[in-house]
C-alpha cells in the first residue's frame, strides 16, 4: 500500500496520456464487468473511472484489461 | 500484513471521504456478490461494509469495484 | 511466508474479538464456498475454521468476505 | 520466490502434522477442483499432493482451502 | 509498482523477441478472453497488445498464457 | 520482477527434474484450460511448456496445478 505509482513505466505513461486527454476506455474485469468512460485519476492501487458522472473505484488486481478508444 | 495505510493515496483519501460522511456505496466482489451498504472503516487488507447492522469484512483482493452513490 | 499479523490493524482485532468470544462467521470463498462456523485462530495466511469439529484451513488469498452473524 | 516457508506459523505447523501423520486431505482450488489425498510436502509456493501414487503440485495461489478428514 | 522489468529472466528474453520480431500472438486471460495481435511493448505491470491498430493495455495479473504463433 | 528463482526450493527441484527428463506434464489453469506437453523452462513468472512444438508461456499466477505423468 505505501508503494509509489513508477511515472516512468510505460503503463503509467499510457494511463496519464489516456486520463489528460479524456480518452474514452473500456475496462475490463475479472468479473466479467465492462465499464466504459474516462479515467481520473490512477494511483498504485487503483484507477478511478468516471462512467457519465458516477464515480468509480476499480482495483487494479480485479483488471483484466484496458482498451483505449 | 505489516503494510500501513497510504493516507496519501487518492483512493485512501476517497474511501476516507465516503466513510466519514456515510455515503452509500455497491461494492462488487470477484465472486459475482454486490454489497450494499456504508463503510465502517479500511485498513490495507480490507474493508469493513455495514449492510443494515450486519458487518461484513471484505478482502480488498476480492473487490472488483466500489461505487459511490 | 515470513510475515507476522499485524495485531494492531483493524481487520486483524476484528477477527481477533471473533475467535475470542466464539462468533459464529460465515465466510464466502472466491469459488463460490460458503463455510460456517467459528474461527480457531488466524495468521497471515490463513484463517482456520472450525465448521462442526471439521477443521478447515482457508487461504487469505481465496476469501471474498466475511460476516458476522 | 526467496521466501523461506515460516515454521513458526499455526498454518505451516498444522500443515507439517498433516503430512508427517500422513492424514487424508481435501485440497478445493479456486478452478473447483477437489484433490483428495495426502501431503508429500510444502514449500513457499506450492504443496505436494499424492493422489493414490501421482505426484501433483499445487499452487498456493490457487488453493481455496485444505479440509483435514 | 516500482519494480524493474529484469531483463535477464527467459520470459522477459522470450517477450522482448516476439515483440521485436513482431511475431503473432495469442494471449488468453483468465476472464477467458482472448486477445491476437503483436505486442508493442511490456513493462512489470502490463502488456501492450496492438489487435488491428487497437491498444489494449493487458494486466500481467490477468494473463493465463501467451502462445507464440 | 527481480526476484530470483530459490533453486533450494522443493518446487523448484521438482520441476527442474521434470523438464531435465522430458516428463509429460498436465498444467490445469485457473481459467479451466488443460495443457499437455513438456516443460522447456521456468523462470519466477512463468513456466514455458511445449505442446507439440507451440510455445506456451505460462503465467505461474495463473496456474491451478500441474500433474507428472
Amino acid at each position: 500500500m505505501t508503494l509509489e505509482l513508477d511515472t516512468g513505466l510505460p503503463s503509467t505513461k499510457l494511463l496519464q496520456g489516456v486520463l489528460r486527454d479524456k480518452q474514452a476506455v473500456e475496462v475490463k474485469l475479472v468479473t466479467g464487468d465492462i465499464l466504459n468512460g474516462t479515467l481520473r485519476w490512477q494511483d498504485p492501487n487503483c484507477l478511478c473511472v468516471d462512467t457519465e458522472g458516477q464515480v468509480t473505484l476499480v482495483w487494479r488486481s480485479a483488471i483484466a484489461y484496458l482498451k483505449v478508444s
